[in-house]
């Protein structure tokens, strides 16, 4: 249990003493974190720009928070000039929160300005790292990040079951001031404090296969090193992206904040996505996602994260496309495509 | 995902659709039934004859109940008689609820004379079946449970990390026709039966090599068969229970509600039951539980739950009690007690 919360904090960046992973997936994360920090009433901001911005707003309302919502278009980013414009109308929220790799929709929102302009409010930082986490830079002390949530199942590469996150000691804090009790007994860090903290209090039995195979994960993510495998996310994407354009394909998602581990591809006209992904997944035995919400039929959404993000996955992805795109009377050159992404 | 539910309901005795593994452990189970069923205010009465009575206190409370706590001592099951007086005071609950098979202290409460109470007073009937699934009967339907929960980790013999759940039509309605969201977006009833139903509409990852362990831990239960295992727990209980006696030792649990998974062993006079507790694990490598609550330091507890519930365990367990209470000065006849046994 030690090793697992200090391999934690390597990975989130953080000396956070409160660094465990929660007994559910990525959204008992996002429930941990919200639950732990609002009482009946408290004004939110939250940024949606995707589904699961969508659902913290859920997540939220059913803690009791009063939520503004500050919307992008899916595929862009945040703008801190719209958390600075619903500081205006919501001067001191209790929060901020938003999603810093939106999985549904493949971009990626810088952290920095938006916690700066949370913490001058006065505000708790609450981020969703679920993709984010060990396939890019996520650096929760220098980014002053008070509560984050992840999955194992991402760019960790671990079996779905557990939540890493990280509290603050001012989210800890709060949580430990609070009015009223925490609504979720099983997901009150109180209690786990005592559990995870050294006097190993019985709280509920661990997910123990699970923690082992965490265990497992993180040290192999801390033997290749954060940076080379951020790095590795990088150039496997770069390659993606090349190939891609050389089969005039684009990344959806807004420029510059394009996720190296999430690639959402624009489809191109003419040709029928849900078709797409079918021969994709039954000839060549390659899954990818198809788009959500607004991007339903519009996109379909390419994953290169933790040990699937090789060079070879990018070659066989790339090739499947273009042999499936060409018959479906999209026309690309395959040995150009495998060529830019070299 | 079909055939986990299938094989649920064969091993809960029920025909309810709603029975699925929630994505926790089991105190995840018991927030799932009472988050569901519960709302702000709502009536609750609920029996506490142990921890984890106690607990569904904290967790109905927190969920916004008003609880009327029904308590016997630690170790003595809940009484008809007590639920009728309680019924007396607080006539049209929402809801009565206790534990089956209270691992804190090895006491069986039967089910059928208080689902009935709880029925005639137009209550839901909500049971903690943790321990008591697959160790002794469990028949949902014919006792006319509404919500039930359990732990994997127990008399099924899989590891820990889920809570199988089975909720009755008339649970699933008392959820659907809420006033207010249930509080806890991860267990919401009505998003998950959208996810385990035929639609398979995306709600969270599923932890599923979990799934696949709750499944082959399943296939094993069924193919011992559930009578031939209930039996097998009966036997290797009374083997231990006439070895124990044998050496002059008790089982501390109320007569006649013994559980055969968990047998509370009240520990003699002059003997220090920690260093009994770490003798046996540093010496023979047997962990047998510490008491709880009004119980610690006066029982240990010897856990013979699926397949460690064994033969060639109660005789190993009862050799090295047997050799390290003669140690400890409780004079006792290794021989008899494993003849008593046999």
């Amino acid at each position: 249990m030690e090793e697992i919360k200090s391999m934690l904090r390597a990975v989130f960046l953080t000396k956070n003493d409160m660094t465990f992973p929660v007994s559910g997936t990525g959204s008992a994360g996002m429930e941990f974190c919200f639950a732990n920090l609002i009482e009946r009433g408290d004004e939110v901001i939250i940024g949606v720009n995707g589904v699961f911005g969508t659902r913290m707003v859920d997540v939220a309302e059913r803690c009791g928070a009063k939520v503004t919502k500050v919307e992008s278009p899916w595929g862009k980013i945040i703008d801190p000039q719209q958390i600075a414009a619903a500081l205006k109308i919501v001067p001191r929220p209790k929060l901020v929160a938003f999603v810093h790799a939106e999985t549904s929709t493949g971009a990626l929102t810088p952290v920095e300005e938006l916690s700066k302009l949370a913490h001058d409010a006065g505000a708790l930082l609450l981020l969703d790292a679920v993709t984010s986490l060990g396939g890019c830079p996520v650096r929760v002390d220098d980014w002053n990040v008070d509560a984050i949530y992840s999955g194992t199942q991402k760019c960790l590469s671990c079996p779905p079951g557990l939540s890493p996150v990280s509290l603050s000691p001012r989210a800890l804090e709060t949580a430990a001031k609070r009015r009223d009790k925490v609504q979720s007994w099983y997901l009150d860090v109180n209690l786990l404090a005592n559990y995870w903290g050294q006097e190993r209090v019985y709280h509920h039995t661990a997910p123990i296969s699970m923690n082992y195979a965490l265990h497992e994960a993180l040290r192999l993510v801390l033997e290749e090193g954060l940076e080379n495998r951020w790095r590795r996310h990088e150039e496997n994407h770069l390659a993606l992206k090349a190939g891609l354009k050389s089969m005039g394909l684009e990344i959806s998602s807004q420029e510059g904040h394009q996720l190296w581990q999430l690639n959402a591809v624009r489809v191109p006209e003419g040709v029928d996505e849900a078709v797409l992904r079918k021969r994709m997944l039954i000839d060549f035995n390659i899954e990818i996602g198809a788009g959500l919400g607004p991007l339903k039929g519009k996109i379909v959404r390419i994953g290169l994260m933790g040990h699937t993000s090789s060079k070879s996955n990018v070659h066989e992805c790339l090739r499947a496309l273009s042999h499936i795109l060409n018959e479906l009377g999209h026309k690309n050159d395959t040995v150009a495509a495998l060529a830019a992404a070299a």
